[in-house]
Protein backbone atom coordinates (compact mmCIF):
# COMPACT_ATOMS: atom_id res chain seq x y z
CA UNK A 1 0.00 0.00 0.00
CA UNK A 2 1.05 3.43 -0.55
CA UNK A 3 2.02 6.23 1.54
CA UNK A 4 2.17 10.25 0.59
CA UNK A 5 4.53 12.91 2.12
CA UNK A 6 4.06 16.53 2.36
CA UNK A 7 7.39 18.34 3.08
CA UNK A 8 10.72 19.80 1.65
CA UNK A 9 12.84 19.13 -1.37
CA UNK A 10 16.44 21.39 -0.52
CA UNK A 11 19.93 22.32 -0.33
CA UNK A 12 21.53 21.94 2.82
CA UNK A 13 24.80 23.55 4.07
CA UNK A 14 26.31 21.53 6.48
CA UNK A 15 29.28 21.76 8.98
CA UNK A 16 29.86 18.77 11.69
CA UNK A 17 33.06 18.24 13.64
CA UNK A 18 33.78 16.04 10.90
CA UNK A 19 33.43 17.88 7.69
CA UNK A 20 31.59 20.21 5.59
CA UNK A 21 29.56 20.30 3.02
CA UNK A 22 28.42 23.84 0.87
CA UNK A 23 25.11 22.61 -1.01
CA UNK A 24 23.57 18.79 -0.62
CA UNK A 25 20.60 17.57 -1.23
CA UNK A 26 18.45 17.69 1.87
CA UNK A 27 14.75 17.94 2.63
CA UNK A 28 12.10 16.80 5.03
CA UNK A 29 10.02 14.69 2.39
CA UNK A 30 13.75 13.55 0.45
CA UNK A 31 14.76 11.77 3.60
CA UNK A 32 11.37 10.43 4.03
CA UNK A 33 10.45 9.20 0.57
CA UNK A 34 13.45 7.64 0.31
CA UNK A 35 13.74 5.74 3.71
CA UNK A 36 9.82 4.76 2.72
CA UNK A 37 10.74 3.44 -0.74
CA UNK A 38 12.10 0.45 0.85
CA UNK A 39 9.01 -0.51 2.07
CA UNK A 40 5.97 0.91 -0.09
CA UNK A 41 5.05 2.84 -2.69
CA UNK A 42 5.81 6.73 -1.96
CA UNK A 43 4.04 9.72 -3.24
CA UNK A 44 5.87 12.62 -2.90
CA UNK A 45 4.58 15.97 -2.75
CA UNK A 46 6.98 19.17 -2.67
CA UNK A 47 7.84 22.10 -4.75
CA UNK A 48 11.65 22.92 -5.85
CA UNK A 49 13.31 25.63 -8.01
CA UNK A 50 14.79 25.28 -11.17
CA UNK A 51 18.35 25.22 -9.55
CA UNK A 52 17.49 21.65 -8.51
CA UNK A 53 19.00 19.80 -11.61
CA UNK A 54 18.05 16.23 -13.15
CA UNK A 55 21.41 14.87 -11.60
CA UNK A 56 19.66 16.40 -8.35
CA UNK A 57 16.91 14.42 -8.59
CA UNK A 58 18.11 11.56 -9.49
CA UNK A 59 18.65 10.33 -6.44
CA UNK A 60 14.84 9.56 -6.67
CA UNK A 61 15.35 7.49 -9.48
CA UNK A 62 14.97 3.40 -9.47
CA UNK A 63 12.77 3.56 -6.32
CA UNK A 64 9.19 3.53 -6.09
CA UNK A 65 8.66 6.76 -5.98
CA UNK A 66 6.05 8.88 -8.05
CA UNK A 67 7.11 12.58 -8.39
CA UNK A 68 4.01 13.85 -9.91
CA UNK A 69 3.25 16.18 -6.91
CA UNK A 70 6.87 17.41 -6.99
CA UNK A 71 6.32 21.11 -8.74
CA UNK A 72 9.17 22.88 -10.19
CA UNK A 73 9.05 26.49 -10.60
CA UNK A 74 10.65 28.18 -12.92
CA UNK A 75 13.21 31.44 -12.25
CA UNK A 76 13.10 30.03 -8.40
CA UNK A 77 15.23 28.84 -6.01
CA UNK A 78 14.63 25.50 -4.00
CA UNK A 79 14.53 26.02 -0.29
CA UNK A 80 17.86 26.18 1.66
CA UNK A 81 19.02 25.30 5.14
CA UNK A 82 22.35 25.57 6.65
CA UNK A 83 23.29 24.39 10.34
CA UNK A 84 26.24 23.22 12.31
CA UNK A 85 26.82 20.82 14.66
CA UNK A 86 29.23 20.73 17.58
CA UNK A 87 30.62 16.82 19.29
CA UNK A 88 27.15 16.98 20.98
CA UNK A 89 25.63 15.66 17.49
CA UNK A 90 22.16 15.94 19.52
CA UNK A 91 21.36 19.07 19.10
CA UNK A 92 22.10 21.13 15.48
CA UNK A 93 22.59 25.24 15.34
CA UNK A 94 21.29 26.68 12.14
CA UNK A 95 23.00 29.57 10.60
CA UNK A 96 20.37 30.19 8.14
CA UNK A 97 17.21 29.47 6.08
CA UNK A 98 16.20 30.38 3.31
CA UNK A 99 12.41 30.01 1.97
CA UNK A 100 13.21 30.38 -1.28
CA UNK A 101 10.01 28.38 -3.53
CA UNK A 102 8.42 27.48 -0.19
CA UNK A 103 6.57 30.94 0.88
CA UNK A 104 4.13 30.20 -1.65
CA UNK A 105 3.92 26.09 -1.19
CA UNK A 106 -0.02 25.44 -1.58
CA UNK A 107 -0.13 21.51 -1.86
CA UNK A 108 -3.01 20.29 -3.79
CA UNK A 109 -2.91 16.43 -3.59
CA UNK A 110 -4.01 14.64 -6.77
CA UNK A 111 -6.46 11.04 -6.35
CA UNK A 112 -3.55 9.01 -6.17
CA UNK A 113 -1.85 11.19 -3.42
CA UNK A 114 -5.47 11.41 -1.35
CA UNK A 115 -5.90 7.62 -1.07
CA UNK A 116 -2.54 6.46 -0.03
CA UNK A 117 -2.78 4.46 3.02
CA UNK A 118 -0.76 6.71 5.06
CA UNK A 119 -0.45 10.18 4.79
CA UNK A 120 3.22 11.64 6.56
CA UNK A 121 2.87 15.81 7.16
CA UNK A 122 6.60 16.76 7.59
CA UNK A 123 7.11 19.76 9.35
CA UNK A 124 5.41 22.95 8.25
CA UNK A 125 3.23 25.64 9.00
CA UNK A 126 0.22 23.63 11.32
CA UNK A 127 -2.63 25.48 9.31
CA UNK A 128 -0.74 24.26 5.77
CA UNK A 129 -1.10 20.93 7.85
CA UNK A 130 -4.04 20.59 8.49
CA UNK A 131 -5.44 21.84 4.99
CA UNK A 132 -3.32 19.07 3.75
CA UNK A 133 -5.05 16.55 5.84
CA UNK A 134 -8.41 17.32 4.61
CA UNK A 135 -7.47 17.02 1.03
CA UNK A 136 -6.72 12.73 2.43
CA UNK A 137 -8.35 9.81 2.53
CA UNK A 138 -5.52 8.18 4.26
CA UNK A 139 -6.67 5.86 7.23
CA UNK A 140 -3.63 6.91 8.76
CA UNK A 141 -2.46 10.54 9.26
CA UNK A 142 1.31 11.28 10.87
CA UNK A 143 2.95 14.28 11.77
CA UNK A 144 6.11 15.99 12.41
CA UNK A 145 6.36 19.45 13.84
CA UNK A 146 8.99 21.22 15.41
CA UNK A 147 10.02 23.58 18.11
CA UNK A 148 9.20 26.86 16.28
CA UNK A 149 5.89 25.97 15.89
CA UNK A 150 5.63 25.12 19.23
CA UNK A 151 6.46 28.62 20.54
CA UNK A 152 4.71 30.69 17.49
CA UNK A 153 1.86 29.05 16.15
CA UNK A 154 0.73 26.64 19.55
CA UNK A 155 -3.04 26.40 19.60
CA UNK A 156 -2.71 26.28 15.42
CA UNK A 157 -1.01 22.96 16.28
CA UNK A 158 -3.17 21.61 18.87
CA UNK A 159 -5.92 21.73 16.09
CA UNK A 160 -3.79 19.58 13.76
CA UNK A 161 -2.78 17.69 16.45
CA UNK A 162 -6.30 16.59 17.47
CA UNK A 163 -6.93 15.69 13.72
CA UNK A 164 -4.17 13.05 12.95
CA UNK A 165 -3.89 9.69 13.79
CA UNK A 166 -0.27 9.68 15.04
CA UNK A 167 2.83 11.77 15.65
CA UNK A 168 6.03 11.67 15.33
CA UNK A 169 8.03 14.05 17.48
CA UNK A 170 11.16 15.02 19.57
CA UNK A 171 11.48 14.24 23.19
CA UNK A 172 12.74 18.63 24.04
CA UNK A 173 9.38 19.13 22.04
CA UNK A 174 7.04 17.28 23.75
CA UNK A 175 8.49 18.77 27.28
CA UNK A 176 8.40 22.59 25.16
CA UNK A 177 4.59 22.04 24.17
CA UNK A 178 3.52 20.17 27.78
CA UNK A 179 5.35 22.12 30.14
CA UNK A 180 5.82 18.92 31.20
CA UNK A 181 9.04 17.49 32.55
CA UNK A 182 8.66 13.57 32.77
CA UNK A 183 8.15 12.47 29.07
CA UNK A 184 5.46 10.53 29.66
CA UNK A 185 3.17 12.37 31.82
CA UNK A 186 4.13 14.60 28.63
CA UNK A 187 3.53 11.89 25.96
CA UNK A 188 -0.40 10.92 27.79
CA UNK A 189 -1.26 15.05 27.94
CA UNK A 190 -0.54 14.68 24.30
CA UNK A 191 -2.41 11.11 23.42
CA UNK A 192 -5.43 13.05 25.55
CA UNK A 193 -5.67 16.00 22.27
CA UNK A 194 -6.59 12.97 20.34
CA UNK A 195 -3.38 10.74 18.39
CA UNK A 196 -3.89 7.08 18.98
CA UNK A 197 0.02 6.79 18.95
CA UNK A 198 2.87 9.38 20.26
CA UNK A 199 6.37 8.07 18.96
CA UNK A 200 9.13 10.27 20.77
CA UNK A 201 12.37 10.82 18.68
CA UNK A 202 15.33 10.93 21.74
CA UNK A 203 18.34 11.38 19.26
CA UNK A 204 21.07 9.22 19.95
CA UNK A 205 19.44 7.82 22.67
CA UNK A 206 16.56 6.44 20.80
CA UNK A 207 12.65 6.22 20.36
CA UNK A 208 9.79 5.59 22.90
CA UNK A 209 6.53 4.98 21.51
CA UNK A 210 3.17 4.91 23.95
CA UNK A 211 -0.31 4.50 23.30
CA UNK A 212 -3.40 4.96 25.40
CA UNK A 213 -2.45 0.94 26.47
CA UNK A 214 1.37 0.46 25.92
CA UNK A 215 4.37 1.72 25.67
CA UNK A 216 7.56 0.84 23.47
CA UNK A 217 11.04 1.72 23.98
CA UNK A 218 14.23 1.34 21.71
CA UNK A 219 17.80 2.56 22.42
CA UNK A 220 19.31 4.08 19.22
CA UNK A 221 21.69 1.65 17.33
CA UNK A 222 25.18 2.15 18.58
CA UNK A 223 27.37 3.88 15.77
CA UNK A 224 31.21 4.60 16.38
CA UNK A 225 30.87 6.90 13.59
CA UNK A 226 28.25 9.43 13.69
CA UNK A 227 28.87 11.67 11.09
CA UNK A 228 26.04 14.36 10.12
CA UNK A 229 22.77 13.58 12.20
CA UNK A 230 20.69 15.55 9.40
CA UNK A 231 17.81 14.06 8.29
CA UNK A 232 18.00 11.76 11.06
CA UNK A 233 14.43 12.22 11.98
CA UNK A 234 12.55 12.32 8.61
CA UNK A 235 14.51 9.40 7.83
CA UNK A 236 13.19 7.52 10.90
CA UNK A 237 9.98 8.33 10.00
CA UNK A 238 9.95 7.19 6.41
CA UNK A 239 11.31 3.72 7.70
CA UNK A 240 8.72 3.86 9.94
CA UNK A 241 6.02 4.58 8.40
CA UNK A 242 6.86 2.73 5.14
CA UNK A 243 7.23 -0.58 6.67
CA UNK A 244 3.97 0.15 8.14
CA UNK A 245 2.04 1.22 4.66
CA UNK A 246 3.33 -2.27 3.90
CA UNK A 247 1.59 -4.34 6.35
CA UNK A 248 -2.13 -5.64 6.01
CA UNK A 249 -2.73 -4.81 10.17
CA UNK A 250 -1.73 -1.87 11.95
CA UNK A 251 -1.34 -3.57 15.57
CA UNK A 252 1.27 -3.34 18.69
CA UNK A 253 3.58 -5.50 17.18
CA UNK A 254 3.77 -4.02 13.75
CA UNK A 255 4.38 -1.23 15.32
CA UNK A 256 6.66 -1.73 17.19
CA UNK A 257 8.45 -3.36 14.33
CA UNK A 258 8.25 -0.62 12.15
CA UNK A 259 10.31 1.83 15.11
CA UNK A 260 12.93 -0.77 14.73
CA UNK A 261 13.14 -0.45 10.93
CA UNK A 262 12.95 3.78 11.33
CA UNK A 263 15.96 3.19 13.82
CA UNK A 264 17.90 1.30 11.40
CA UNK A 265 17.06 3.19 8.21
CA UNK A 266 18.30 6.57 11.02
CA UNK A 267 21.72 5.00 11.67
CA UNK A 268 22.57 4.38 7.95
CA UNK A 269 21.73 8.02 6.86
CA UNK A 270 24.13 9.49 9.99
CA UNK A 271 27.44 7.73 8.78
CA UNK A 272 27.53 10.08 5.77
CA UNK A 273 26.30 13.35 4.83
CA UNK A 274 23.21 13.97 3.07
CA UNK A 275 21.68 10.81 1.40
CA UNK A 276 25.30 9.34 0.65
CA UNK A 277 24.84 6.41 2.86
CA UNK A 278 21.11 5.74 2.09
CA UNK A 279 21.76 5.76 -1.98
CA UNK A 280 24.36 2.87 -1.46
CA UNK A 281 22.40 0.53 0.86
CA UNK A 282 20.03 -2.08 0.05
CA UNK A 283 17.14 -3.73 1.32
CA UNK A 284 19.67 -6.67 2.37
CA UNK A 285 21.88 -4.20 4.38
CA UNK A 286 18.29 -3.13 6.25
CA UNK A 287 17.65 -6.19 7.27
CA UNK A 288 20.81 -7.12 8.34
CA UNK A 289 21.17 -4.33 10.58
CA UNK A 290 17.43 -5.18 12.31
CA UNK A 291 18.55 -8.36 12.90
CA UNK A 292 21.61 -6.87 14.41
CA UNK A 293 19.07 -4.29 16.55
CA UNK A 294 17.34 -7.47 18.02
CA UNK A 295 20.97 -8.83 19.11
CA UNK A 296 21.18 -5.46 20.85
CA UNK A 297 18.02 -5.62 22.72
CA UNK A 298 17.41 -9.00 23.35
CA UNK A 299 17.62 -10.35 27.03
CA UNK B 1 27.07 -17.33 46.19
CA UNK B 2 27.67 -14.62 48.42
CA UNK B 3 28.83 -10.64 47.10
CA UNK B 4 30.82 -8.15 48.84
CA UNK B 5 30.59 -4.37 48.72
CA UNK B 6 32.89 -1.88 50.08
CA UNK B 7 31.39 1.73 50.32
CA UNK B 8 29.48 4.22 52.29
CA UNK B 9 26.51 3.81 54.88
CA UNK B 10 25.62 7.95 55.17
CA UNK B 11 23.13 10.44 55.73
CA UNK B 12 21.51 12.40 53.45
CA UNK B 13 19.90 15.70 52.77
CA UNK B 14 18.01 15.77 49.99
CA UNK B 15 15.92 18.51 47.73
CA UNK B 16 14.15 17.32 44.67
CA UNK B 17 11.31 19.83 42.71
CA UNK B 18 8.96 17.26 44.51
CA UNK B 19 9.82 17.48 48.12
CA UNK B 20 12.95 17.84 50.65
CA UNK B 21 14.39 15.64 53.46
CA UNK B 22 16.97 16.65 55.78
CA UNK B 23 18.16 13.65 57.26
CA UNK B 24 17.50 10.33 55.35
CA UNK B 25 19.73 6.98 55.22
CA UNK B 26 21.44 6.98 51.82
CA UNK B 27 25.10 5.54 51.04
CA UNK B 28 26.31 3.96 47.85
CA UNK B 29 26.55 0.47 50.18
CA UNK B 30 23.17 1.41 51.34
CA UNK B 31 21.54 0.68 48.40
CA UNK B 32 23.68 -1.64 46.77
CA UNK B 33 23.43 -4.30 49.62
CA UNK B 34 19.37 -4.13 49.73
CA UNK B 35 19.55 -4.16 46.25
CA UNK B 36 21.74 -7.26 45.80
CA UNK B 37 20.15 -8.81 48.74
CA UNK B 38 16.93 -9.45 46.85
CA UNK B 39 19.26 -12.48 44.76
CA UNK B 40 22.12 -12.74 47.00
CA UNK B 41 23.77 -13.04 50.25
CA UNK B 42 25.68 -9.84 50.55
CA UNK B 43 28.45 -8.87 52.98
CA UNK B 44 28.35 -5.22 53.95
CA UNK B 45 31.84 -3.21 54.52
CA UNK B 46 31.57 -0.02 55.78
CA UNK B 47 32.09 2.60 58.33
CA UNK B 48 29.72 4.52 60.65
CA UNK B 49 29.48 7.10 63.63
CA UNK B 50 27.41 6.38 66.46
CA UNK B 51 24.56 8.83 65.14
CA UNK B 52 23.87 5.71 63.34
CA UNK B 53 21.58 4.16 65.74
CA UNK B 54 19.88 0.65 65.75
CA UNK B 55 16.79 2.07 63.90
CA UNK B 56 18.82 2.92 61.35
CA UNK B 57 20.55 0.25 60.57
CA UNK B 58 17.20 -1.76 60.78
CA UNK B 59 16.92 -0.79 57.24
CA UNK B 60 19.34 -4.07 56.95
CA UNK B 61 16.85 -6.34 59.19
CA UNK B 62 15.39 -9.30 57.88
CA UNK B 63 17.66 -9.36 54.75
CA UNK B 64 20.75 -11.13 54.24
CA UNK B 65 23.24 -9.06 55.04
CA UNK B 66 26.38 -9.56 56.56
CA UNK B 67 27.30 -6.63 59.01
CA UNK B 68 30.50 -7.78 60.61
CA UNK B 69 32.40 -5.61 58.70
CA UNK B 70 29.72 -2.48 58.91
CA UNK B 71 32.63 -0.66 61.34
CA UNK B 72 31.14 1.84 64.12
CA UNK B 73 33.13 4.28 65.75
CA UNK B 74 32.48 5.69 68.84
CA UNK B 75 32.42 9.71 69.09
CA UNK B 76 32.37 10.46 65.30
CA UNK B 77 30.07 10.84 62.90
CA UNK B 78 28.67 9.45 59.89
CA UNK B 79 29.03 10.51 56.28
CA UNK B 80 26.84 13.08 55.20
CA UNK B 81 25.88 14.41 51.72
CA UNK B 82 23.29 16.72 50.85
CA UNK B 83 22.47 17.61 47.21
CA UNK B 84 19.61 18.91 45.01
CA UNK B 85 18.04 18.35 42.05
CA UNK B 86 16.34 20.56 39.65
CA UNK B 87 13.48 19.64 37.04
CA UNK B 88 16.21 18.08 35.31
CA UNK B 89 16.35 15.04 37.58
CA UNK B 90 19.33 13.82 35.60
CA UNK B 91 22.37 15.85 36.93
CA UNK B 92 22.80 16.36 40.83
CA UNK B 93 24.11 19.77 42.42
CA UNK B 94 26.06 18.53 45.52
CA UNK B 95 25.52 21.59 48.37
CA UNK B 96 27.63 19.59 50.82
CA UNK B 97 30.04 16.71 51.41
CA UNK B 98 31.48 15.37 55.42
CA UNK B 99 33.77 13.24 54.83
CA UNK B 100 33.03 12.40 59.11
CA UNK B 101 34.14 8.50 59.61
CA UNK B 102 35.40 8.28 56.04
CA UNK B 103 38.20 10.37 56.14
CA UNK B 104 40.21 6.95 58.26
CA UNK B 105 38.29 4.13 56.37
CA UNK B 106 40.67 1.65 55.59
CA UNK B 107 39.07 -1.60 54.95
CA UNK B 108 40.13 -5.16 56.42
CA UNK B 109 38.54 -7.68 54.64
CA UNK B 110 37.95 -10.80 56.49
CA UNK B 111 38.32 -14.03 55.31
CA UNK B 112 34.22 -14.70 54.15
CA UNK B 113 34.29 -11.06 53.06
CA UNK B 114 37.50 -12.02 50.98
CA UNK B 115 35.96 -15.30 49.57
CA UNK B 116 33.06 -13.87 47.96
CA UNK B 117 31.90 -14.71 43.96
CA UNK B 118 31.58 -11.00 43.58
CA UNK B 119 33.53 -7.71 45.01
CA UNK B 120 31.74 -4.38 44.02
CA UNK B 121 34.16 -1.33 45.01
CA UNK B 122 31.71 1.26 45.09
CA UNK B 123 32.74 4.73 44.72
CA UNK B 124 36.08 5.75 46.41
CA UNK B 125 39.63 6.91 46.52
CA UNK B 126 40.91 4.88 43.38
CA UNK B 127 44.32 3.65 45.26
CA UNK B 128 41.90 2.91 48.33
CA UNK B 129 39.77 0.53 45.77
CA UNK B 130 42.94 -0.89 44.77
CA UNK B 131 44.41 -2.25 48.38
CA UNK B 132 40.59 -3.59 48.71
CA UNK B 133 40.83 -5.06 45.38
CA UNK B 134 44.51 -7.05 46.49
CA UNK B 135 42.57 -8.33 49.51
CA UNK B 136 40.08 -10.00 47.53
CA UNK B 137 40.00 -13.48 46.11
CA UNK B 138 36.53 -12.54 43.96
CA UNK B 139 36.78 -14.14 40.52
CA UNK B 140 34.67 -11.14 39.52
CA UNK B 141 35.38 -7.24 40.57
CA UNK B 142 33.57 -4.63 39.66
CA UNK B 143 34.54 -0.73 40.05
CA UNK B 144 32.20 2.67 39.98
CA UNK B 145 33.77 5.44 40.11
CA UNK B 146 33.24 9.52 40.22
CA UNK B 147 34.27 12.52 37.83
CA UNK B 148 35.84 13.88 40.30
CA UNK B 149 38.86 11.15 40.61
CA UNK B 150 38.79 11.67 37.10
CA UNK B 151 40.12 14.82 37.19
CA UNK B 152 42.16 14.18 40.56
CA UNK B 153 43.61 11.12 40.40
CA UNK B 154 43.54 9.70 36.42
CA UNK B 155 46.50 7.38 37.07
CA UNK B 156 45.60 5.43 39.91
CA UNK B 157 42.31 5.13 38.34
CA UNK B 158 43.69 3.84 35.71
CA UNK B 159 45.64 1.69 37.61
CA UNK B 160 42.42 0.03 38.74
CA UNK B 161 40.85 0.04 35.66
CA UNK B 162 43.18 -2.44 34.38
CA UNK B 163 42.79 -4.78 37.39
CA UNK B 164 39.55 -5.14 37.47
CA UNK B 165 36.98 -7.41 35.15
CA UNK B 166 33.96 -5.22 35.19
CA UNK B 167 33.07 -1.31 35.31
CA UNK B 168 29.94 0.39 35.87
CA UNK B 169 30.05 4.22 35.01
CA UNK B 170 28.31 6.91 34.11
CA UNK B 171 27.89 7.81 30.47
CA UNK B 172 29.78 11.71 31.30
CA UNK B 173 31.76 9.88 33.27
CA UNK B 174 33.30 7.80 30.09
CA UNK B 175 33.58 10.63 28.17
CA UNK B 176 35.56 12.64 30.36
CA UNK B 177 37.59 9.62 31.05
CA UNK B 178 38.67 9.11 27.42
CA UNK B 179 37.97 12.62 25.89
CA UNK B 180 35.60 10.66 23.30
CA UNK B 181 32.95 12.12 22.24
CA UNK B 182 31.42 8.79 20.65
CA UNK B 183 30.49 6.53 23.46
CA UNK B 184 31.12 3.35 21.63
CA UNK B 185 34.55 4.54 20.74
CA UNK B 186 34.95 5.61 24.26
CA UNK B 187 33.86 1.83 26.06
CA UNK B 188 36.34 0.38 23.16
CA UNK B 189 39.25 2.69 25.02
CA UNK B 190 38.57 1.87 28.12
CA UNK B 191 37.99 -2.05 27.57
CA UNK B 192 41.53 -2.01 26.12
CA UNK B 193 42.59 -1.06 29.68
CA UNK B 194 41.93 -4.30 30.86
CA UNK B 195 37.93 -4.56 31.91
CA UNK B 196 36.07 -7.24 29.89
CA UNK B 197 32.60 -5.71 30.22
CA UNK B 198 32.02 -2.31 30.78
CA UNK B 199 28.70 -1.06 31.79
CA UNK B 200 27.39 2.36 31.03
CA UNK B 201 24.51 3.79 32.95
CA UNK B 202 22.50 6.69 31.00
CA UNK B 203 19.96 7.79 33.59
CA UNK B 204 16.68 8.07 32.43
CA UNK B 205 17.84 6.67 28.63
CA UNK B 206 19.11 3.13 30.52
CA UNK B 207 21.96 1.08 30.36
CA UNK B 208 24.67 0.06 27.28
CA UNK B 209 26.68 -2.63 28.20
CA UNK B 210 29.92 -3.74 25.81
CA UNK B 211 32.09 -6.23 26.21
CA UNK B 212 34.71 -6.82 23.43
CA UNK B 213 32.59 -9.19 21.23
CA UNK B 214 28.74 -7.57 22.74
CA UNK B 215 26.97 -4.63 23.20
CA UNK B 216 23.55 -4.66 24.70
CA UNK B 217 21.37 -2.04 25.14
CA UNK B 218 18.10 -1.35 27.41
CA UNK B 219 16.14 1.73 27.91
CA UNK B 220 15.21 2.52 31.55
CA UNK B 221 11.76 1.49 32.58
CA UNK B 222 9.62 4.71 31.99
CA UNK B 223 7.97 6.11 35.00
CA UNK B 224 5.55 8.65 35.40
CA UNK B 225 6.66 9.40 39.02
CA UNK B 226 10.52 10.26 39.35
CA UNK B 227 10.60 11.31 43.02
CA UNK B 228 14.31 11.14 44.39
CA UNK B 229 17.16 9.59 41.97
CA UNK B 230 19.48 9.55 44.84
CA UNK B 231 21.36 5.82 44.54
CA UNK B 232 19.50 4.89 41.62
CA UNK B 233 23.36 4.29 40.62
CA UNK B 234 23.99 1.96 43.28
CA UNK B 235 20.60 0.25 43.43
CA UNK B 236 21.67 -0.98 39.51
CA UNK B 237 25.02 -2.19 40.88
CA UNK B 238 23.63 -3.92 43.68
CA UNK B 239 20.59 -5.78 41.43
CA UNK B 240 23.16 -6.47 38.10
CA UNK B 241 25.71 -7.51 40.69
CA UNK B 242 23.49 -9.60 43.18
CA UNK B 243 21.68 -10.95 40.27
CA UNK B 244 24.89 -12.32 38.33
CA UNK B 245 26.42 -13.65 41.67
CA UNK B 246 23.33 -15.93 42.36
CA UNK B 247 24.13 -17.50 38.75
CA UNK B 248 26.48 -20.70 38.13
CA UNK B 249 27.48 -19.12 34.96
CA UNK B 250 28.20 -15.38 33.57
CA UNK B 251 28.14 -15.41 29.93
CA UNK B 252 26.78 -13.06 27.64
CA UNK B 253 22.70 -14.20 28.60
CA UNK B 254 22.70 -13.76 32.25
CA UNK B 255 24.83 -10.33 32.11
CA UNK B 256 21.98 -9.00 29.89
CA UNK B 257 19.32 -10.29 32.19
CA UNK B 258 21.45 -8.15 35.17
CA UNK B 259 21.16 -5.65 33.66
CA UNK B 260 17.26 -5.77 33.67
CA UNK B 261 16.91 -6.33 37.35
CA UNK B 262 19.22 -3.78 38.20
CA UNK B 263 17.37 -1.16 35.73
CA UNK B 264 13.69 -2.73 37.73
CA UNK B 265 15.37 -1.80 41.52
CA UNK B 266 16.81 0.94 39.90
CA UNK B 267 13.35 1.93 38.89
CA UNK B 268 11.83 1.57 42.14
CA UNK B 269 14.34 3.62 43.90
CA UNK B 270 13.87 6.62 42.27
CA UNK B 271 9.84 6.09 43.07
CA UNK B 272 10.63 7.67 46.85
CA UNK B 273 12.89 9.31 48.85
CA UNK B 274 16.25 7.47 50.28
CA UNK B 275 15.35 3.58 50.41
CA UNK B 276 11.75 4.33 51.08
CA UNK B 277 10.22 2.35 48.00
CA UNK B 278 13.03 -0.56 48.22
CA UNK B 279 11.85 -1.40 51.77
CA UNK B 280 8.33 -2.17 50.16
CA UNK B 281 9.17 -4.06 47.88
CA UNK B 282 8.92 -7.50 47.35
CA UNK B 283 10.98 -10.04 45.18
CA UNK B 284 7.37 -10.61 43.62
CA UNK B 285 7.04 -6.60 42.80
CA UNK B 286 10.92 -7.34 41.29
CA UNK B 287 9.76 -10.09 38.85
CA UNK B 288 6.58 -8.27 37.69
CA UNK B 289 8.82 -5.61 36.79
CA UNK B 290 11.23 -7.79 35.26
CA UNK B 291 8.22 -9.19 32.96
CA UNK B 292 6.86 -5.41 31.80
CA UNK B 293 10.61 -4.84 30.95
CA UNK B 294 9.70 -7.58 28.56
CA UNK B 295 6.80 -6.35 27.02
CA UNK B 296 8.49 -2.67 26.72
CA UNK B 297 11.16 -4.21 25.04
CA UNK B 298 9.50 -7.01 22.42
CA UNK B 299 8.97 -6.30 19.29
Amino acid sequence: MSITVVGTVAFDAIQTPFGKVDRCIGGSATYFSVAASFFSPVNLVSVIGDDFTDEDAAIFNGRDINLDGLQRIAGAKSFFWSGEYGFDLNVAKTRDTQLNVLAEFNPQLNERQRNAKVLFLANAQPDLQLTVKKQSNAPVVALDTMNYWISSAKEALTRVFSEVDLLVINEAEVRQYTGEANLIKGARQILALGPETIVIKRGEYGVLMATKSAIFAAPAYPLENVFDPTGAGDTFAGGFLGYLASRDEVGDREMRRAIIYGSVLASFTVEKFSLDRLREITIDDVNARFEAFQQLMAF
